[in-house]
């Protein structure tokens, strides 16, 4: 593939930052990575692993000259980095973060995009629960989804741009209002994400079960509940304090139907649990086939040797 | 390895007994392994694929002559094979189980064990997503925990000969009370896989997120609840209904400790947030150290490809 950008800017330099750095170099999409983390052991990080080829003590100085610039910090960071970049901005370059909230990401950053310069907010669905400049890799995107939320009178041409280089890097693309993708993620990812460490929560201080048979049983679901609650708490922390509203929300059915099911155990009624588990068979079902994940049993961890 | 029991008889032929068969195969540890499934589709399909070396239409004919029998089939239907199988188990044979309740079991099966049989419950923490014959491999229970619950005052070398089984399948073995058992899986196991179909029910019914845009974008926490949440209906009911009083213990702390965070949420209390998520990334290193799981990103879904 070609190039997409002269220059891009990362701004920040973790998990999601540093696999685009592996993404675009592999594929040859952007002449110049230039890299700006306040850390400056990251930053000298970036430089070795090579997912940048300049590092910038200040996000100011990142930015100049690029053709798109990514804002790749906790969200509760956007307002104050897009504050201090916000003079530097070439003309006719594109702004785009990587939140896992758009609405409030729009709100902090949009007032400081000066005119000339296009802002579209994006969220790439891809994620491991490692954080910081080594957990990046080049394929980190491949068949994942991208969504991202123009404003409604956006330039097309930047936003044709943007979407090519995502496409490039492996991910699908989808287009979507902000408000509606801060309902679908609340969903998917918020809401999941905080069931997982409040039950490792629950876990940990339960005192009849000591924690060192938490961790030895864990094989069964558990274990994956620690992997997801494993992820970054300043990200997570920013998530939820920014998608309030849709969280609440699903936590309020997610209780409803808890309580549901958790009537269903104490009255013995083992029809209505059977019915339940069958029909979120389907579900999972669904998402083999949309080829969201893999079929192999237990995500591939055990390999079927029926020999 | 060497034949440790000469004819075993696994009742039932779903994934855990199917995965003892081509175990035992692999290191030849049993000498005939008879088996018995309700379907003469399964039984057929567990002679095909080998882990079987004869099926039988009745577990009484396939008990005979066993030193060792396995009830591999769902709690509810324990009682009733043991009945079935009672008059017709050798002097000295060993009975085990794998339930994954051990005290609802024990109360099922142990009056219809005749004096002369060894009565061990067990219960291999391991499995997949998939159920059924075909689901079965022979490294399922490598480097995982199976938990035996023998009875105070049974027998020990029959109990050593079990355990010996279990080992050169590549489980690791512990033994406890059957009570304790009860109360770590329902943490561990059981309330993990109630919240994860919970979860997944939730995002079933939303109207305003489709159900084809949950599939779609289910790549972050929701793919993980979806595979827990895909695993048999008719061992999951079940298991809670005959282990409900740990699982109700369970569920209200997860309660009051999911309303504790959410109110966190609402209030904006970061602090609060950032904290409690920073103490559950430090179980999820202790479940790594165990050697419980992997430190490879996602599962080892993606390879890290840092080219």
């Amino acid at each position: 593939m070609s190039r997409i950008y002269d220059r891009v800017a990362l701004i920040g330099l973790g998990l999601i930052a540093s696999s685009m750095g592996h993404a675009m170099r592999r594929h040859g999409l952007a002449g110049h990575v230039a890299g700006h983390a306040q850390s400056e052991a990251t930053r000298q990080a970036a430089l070795e692993i090579g997912f940048c080829q300049s590092v910038h003590a200040t996000a100011a100085d990142a930015v100049r000259d690029a053709d798109l610039v990514v804002l790749a910090v906790p969200i509760g960071a956007m307002g104050a980095v897009a504050a201090a970049i916000a003079p530097h901005l070439k003309p006719g370059a594109t702004v785009t973060d990587v939140g896992s909230v758009k609405q409030a990401v729009i709100e902090a950053v949009g007032p400081h995009v000066p005119g000339p310069v296009h802002f579209i907010p994006g969220h790439p669905m891809a994620g491991t629960e490692h954080s910081g400049p080594y957990a990046g890799f080049a394929t980190l995107f491949d068949n994942r989804w991208t969504i991202l939320t123009p404003p409604e009178d956006g330039d097309a041409a930047a936003l044709g741009r943007l979407r090519s280089l995502w496409q490039a890097m492996g991910a699908k693309v989808a287009i979507m209002d902000a408000a509606h993708h801060d309902s679908v993620v609340a969903v998917v990812s918020h809401a999941p994400h905080l069931i997982a460490y409040t039950m490792v929560g629950v876990a940990d201080h339960l005192a009849q079960v000591s924690n060192s048979e938490v961790i030895e049983f864990s094989a069964a679901g558990f274990r994956d509940f620690t992997r997801i609650a494993a992820s970054d708490p300043t990200m997570w922390r920013d998530v939820f304090l920014t998608n309030k509203d849709a969280v609440l929300d699903i936590l309020g059915r997610f209780h409803e139907e808890l309580f549901v099911l958790q009537r269903a155990i104490r009255m013995g009624d083992g029809p209505a649990l059977f019915d339940y588990f069958t029909r979120t068979r389907a579900i999972r079902r669904g998402i083999i086939e949309a080829g969201q994940d893999t079929a192999a049993a237990d995500f591939g961890r055990a390999k079927p040797d029926p020999a």
